[in-house]
């Protein structure tokens, strides 16, 4: 599963360009424009606008307000890039083991590994506490457009419309904040043309319960990724408490006692991240011929110096662990993104849809006034944003979790120093308790792994940009990248979360003097990163934020309010049917069974990723072989979705969605019913192992509700 | 497997234009020309010229004379289109069921279904004998190529050298087969630049041993059918006997105790049919817009009524069902080809190919006097091809069993009134055995169904060619096609074998004055038929021939003699790698358990294709399911190579050919080493099955020597 969103911090840090959007920070200013016709089974559809008509045309149903809003409050999403549900009244929450890796990984030490050797606590008193895991409920949602579009005063230009539209949301968000408390964030829908108010309740006291070896949740590893048929248990169990008791979780998903069968109609509730459907051509070349390109290479050498790492031995090698999932993950998916974006035919679809809109818009003399010269301003814009691409990306700090702290704690005590409606966006006081939660956290961190990264990254922007860059001058001083790495992680107290509790409650006063050497280098870089960030804002976002409000409107004129808007990492549903498809010259089930984990396993001969734990080979014959182990369906989703709830039409829990096939990746640009897969593990699978394989009844008591 | 020469001979009458060899006629004057550098393990090499220097130099192996003459005696022909291999010093054989299936339908009733329920003789009293198989065994070869030039007089016409060819062709043979009495066989090699007698030894006394249940040989239908990975026990075995007992087979291959493992070098010793990688671009693209696109719609439409004929009852379902598994599995390899055809980079790389040689020709003077000008002529013969395409492909009986046997009849009594060297090829003297054992089979008829074909064939002759054609105007005179069937195929005698007989005894006098309505409509049809064939030999085939000679000499003064050349079913050996494939964004294992064959069954509930026979599911637990089931080789094969023995470096049976993967029917053009794989039984899912679910074990101690 493309869980961009869910690779760690300083990954994402790395890789997310364009998508200026981090975990945290949400609200992206660049998405696309709406598509005129949604295909069958295609749209990732916000809770305030289901697709009804569809629904019923298509399998003559029709979801009530009530199993809207109880399906809405069982879904929760992952803050560090995922989704799951509610699935018992005491506060369980089932999400993938991937979308828990973070946790795992920052719970576990050199000697108890439980990213690879699973966990199961089989009483409350022995459930762990993640370090700094927050998780959101969406309570509400309301449409602020006119609020925030009032704020724009007529006549102002590009750049102090954004600017105001910034100030109006933060306010908005503060208000929100301040009157109940919730997390509250202004989410930009239909390529601006809409701002929604969308409060959260927050829960930052989760602990976790169950998980898997990683060998059977993510069985078949990196070459198995994002392809189907597959034999994943890839699931993880967390308990959520307040004032140190399991809540009560009212809205929680019934366990369906059959769980999902051949062509039921299925819905997923969770939280894509980003999608580019309504990109204009000219934002998919930028795409095409700048971004991917050189994100693959920037990854492929990072993984190359994880390898490396990793190789050293046992401990290194745990401690590469998640992230190099997240850049494998995060690589597999560019390229199938990338290979799409190369297919002549998707463009050629794109072209030709681009073509018609402006067609109609050109034959209409008011909107052709009013929205008549979006594209053209968007094909300006990428040609100023391509050639301020590799300065803005190479200018950075990049590839060290440490050093991304670093940068975090720098702007955190910048920003804080400024009034509210003044900050970047990510800083306001609304936003600080999910950034604080992160930026104190006791996870431990890996120098030596950081120092490593951080040199390549170094070394990275020196050859991208060359010696005499300022940005390389200032961080190199003439020194060779290994060694500045060295000194600063080496020499830094960051590591030590009370260290950057009190360099964060010294101001700025403070933060200018500390003579660490890690906050002195982000300090510099920061200098390069804002300014990069003003211009972009001002010579393109800005443009494009207006012209693609401009197609969004014009597409609500031409095609009225039928779609849905481009993945925002909030929650949305989608509807599909479970349904095999044509494979490599044959057809795909549309389930997978047991019997299938073992073929794969002796097929490979035992050897890693094929190994399941040995608890699946000792007790092979406790198991129901024929007990359905993953399925597919045509639900629309995309990265962001691990981990989300699969329901059938009584609203029970059937599956866990946990990835989407090889096909599903050119879906970041265009759905194909016919061959985009979601893949899912099925409830009866997750049952059978816990009970027969892990000893876990008290816990399958509390799932079947029995 | 591209079984094309294993459909049916009323379907290969049907099918195979350009390609006009049929199973029985296999000497082909249009192969095409050598390609100049061969791949790692591509290659179909003559057991006169293996790849020596290849398998010494990747795999440190020299196979010696011994060994080789050995597997060459082993290997033998179906010669209703596969391959097979002696396993056992009393004359068994093994080969695919899909091989086996013809004689299967033939030997069947409506009370005894051998192709759907198998069949098994404990002992050799019970085994029964097929009705017209005949089985070759190579036992020599010769280079005849300087007698059949020697034929042709300096400046003869192409067409008259193309005659005094065939000529020195019938010749050799009729001396061969009156000095030995085998199976005396001309076949012209490397784009006709070379000329081989080929001995044969000939059996057709061959009877059924054991076949397992259709739906476990074909476990996975027509959906699985080219594709893996795979979960077959595709095998039947037949006994050879002469004089009324069993031969004593002493080259036969033993039975690998451990079957083929992973990285294993093996070889593929077996009967390709035929490939058109030397085929040159004008060529292929008469393939690719003329006769693949007919040929699609033809079976297309024949598989139609054969659907609608099944679909009356149980009996009628029966009598289609080798038909039908012969049309959908060359509609299948049509469209893979065609796609391969149709793909861009395969025809670039092809274009590449043969402009290089022909500027390499071009660059010297006297390969450019010799050899310059063939290209060009093939050109100029395709064009002419191109305009004869549909009237001689439709201006034929087509379509039905029944026809096609009155057809043969025809030719057999017409040419024999003739002296042998001025006979068809294919009704020589030493050519008449062959024909006559299907020509006076007592197989069963199945005259409703033959109706219904042949009306579909007559109405699509009409269709193609209009009413005023004369063929159609002959055939039908003004009546509607089904009546024109029905009163032929329900006013014929020739069902009985006898009269077939009969009217071949009575001569040319007889045969013109035959009322039988099916013989007087063969009688007329092949007035055209001989008549368009000449005008194909003269206009066409005879200056493709030259010109075809003229590029692979070309090839030979310019690459050596280092290459092999396209398939004619005839033996050859090809050597490859157990070995896996990225297959839709994951890796292939290279080879399948049984654990898998009851995933797929139960993934799709069991149902038909993928319901394997009642005695898998009562006895699954008597298996041990990690036993390898099928498994995939980087060998080069096609069609024809179904039922081919796959041995090690000790020359011992490790598997059985039945398949090659989605990725290789473009292997009819070139190979791929990367995705290019044959699809073979493992040795050790038969000993298992027999063993433990069909209590052979009579039979398996045969087959393991114990």
């Amino acid at each position: 599963m493309s869980q961009r969103r869910g690779i760690s911090f300083a990954s994402v840090n790395d890789m997310v360009i364009r998508r200026t959007a981090t975990v945290l920070l949400l609200i992206t200013f660049l998405a696309g424009v709406r598509g005129g016709r949604v295909h069958a089974e295609e749209g990732m559809w916000t809770f305030d606008h289901p697709p009804l008509g569809q629904l019923r045309e298509k399998y003559g149903f029709t979801p009530g307000a009530e199993w809207l809003e109880h399906l809405q409050l069982a879904s929760v999403r992952f803050n560090d890039g995922g989704s799951g549900s509610f699935v018992s009244p005491h506060g369980l929450v089932i999400t993938n083991h991937h979308v828990a890796a973070g946790q795992l990984q920052k719970l576990s030490t050199a000697q108890k590994d439980y990213v690879a050797n699973g966990f199961f606590a089989p009483n409350e008193s022995e459930e762990l506490k993640c370090p700094d895991l927050e998780l959101n409920v969406l309570v509400s949602s309301e449409d602020v457009t006119a609020r925030v579009q009032a704020a724009v005063t007529a006549g102002a230009s590009d750049a102090a419309a954004l600017e105001a539209r910034k100030k109006a949301i933060a306010a908005i968000e503060r208000e929100s904040f301040a009157a109940t408390g919730l997390r509250s964030d202004v989410v930009s829908l239909y390529q601006s043309s809409e701002y929604w108010l969308y409060r959260y309740k927050v829960y930052t006291d989760v602990r976790l319960v169950f998980a898997p070896e990683q060998s059977i949740a993510f069985f078949g590893g990196d070459p198995d990724n994002f392809t189907y048929p597959r034999y994943d248990v890839d699931i993880a169990l967390f308990r959520v408490y307040e004032n140190n008791r399991p809540i009560v979780s009212r809205d929680y998903l019934k366990w369906s006692p059959t769980g999902a069968r051949d062509g039921d109609l299925v819905f997923v509730s969770g939280h894509p991240g980003s999608t580019d459907r309504l990109d204009t051509i000219a934002q998919l070349e930028t795409e095409r011929d700048l971004v991917y390109p050189l994100s693959i290479d920037v990854i492929t050498r990072r993984l190359g110096v994880l390898r490396q790492y990793a190789a050293q031995g046992a401990e290194e090698a745990r401690q590469a662990t998640e992230l190099t999932f997240g850049l494998e993950n995060a690589l597999k998916a560019y390229r199938g993104e990338y290979q799409g974006l190369r297919d002549p035919q998707l463009l050629a679809k794109k072209q030709e849809e681009e073509r018609g809109l402006r067609a109609q818009v050109a034959a209409n003399p008011a909107w052709s006034a009013a929205y008549g010269g979006a594209w053209e301003a968007i094909e300006a814009a990428e040609r100023t944003r391509r050639s301020l691409y590799k300065t803005s990306r190479f200018q950075q700090l990049r590839g060290s979790d440490l050093a991304a702290l670093a940068t975090s704690l720098v702007r955190y005590v910048e920003e804080r120093g400024k009034p509210d409606a003044e900050r970047l966006d990510g800083y306001h006081d609304a936003q600080l308790p999910a950034l604080e939660l992160r930026l104190f956290s006791p996870a431990p961190s890996y120098p030596s792994l950081d120092e490593k990264l951080l040199a390549d990254a170094l070394q990275e922007s020196l050859d991208a940009l060359g010696p005499d860059d300022p940005f390389v001058a200032a961080m190199l001083k003439h020194r060779a990248p290994a060694d500045v790495a060295r000194d600063a992680i080496r020499g830094t107290h960051l590591v030590d979360p009370s260290v950057r509790r009190m360099l964060a409650a010294s101001g700025t006063a403070g933060l200018h003097s500390s003579a660490d050497p890690l906050v002195v280098l982000a300090r510099e870089a920061d200098r390069f990163t804002r300014a990069n960030e003003k211009t972009l804002d001002e010579r393109v976002n800005s443009i494009e934020t207006r012209a693609g409000e401009q197609i969004g409107q014009a597409r609500f004129a031409i095609f009225g309010h039928t779609a849905y808007p481009d993945a925002t990492f909030t929650l949305r549903l989608s509807y599909g049917q479970v349904k095999g498809y044509p494979l490599n010259g044959t057809i795909a089930p549309s389930r997978t069974t047991l019997y299938g984990l073992y073929d794969r396993a002796y097929a490979f001969d035992l050897k890693p990723p094929f190994a399941p734990p040995r608890r699946f080979l000792d007790h092979r014959d406790a198991l129901d072989l024929t007990t359905p182990m993953n399925f597919v369906t045509t639900n629309d989703i995309i990265g962001g979705n691990s981990g989300s709830p699969v329901v059938n039409r009584a609203g029970e829990f059937v599956g866990i969605v946990f990835d989407g096939n090889i096909e599903s990746l050119a879906g970041r640009f265009v759905y194909s019913e016919e061959r985009n897969r979601t893949v899912a593990v099925h409830s009866a699978v997750i049952i059978e192992v816990l009970r027969k394989l892990y000893d876990a009844d008290s816990l399958v008591a509390e799932l079947i509700g029995s």
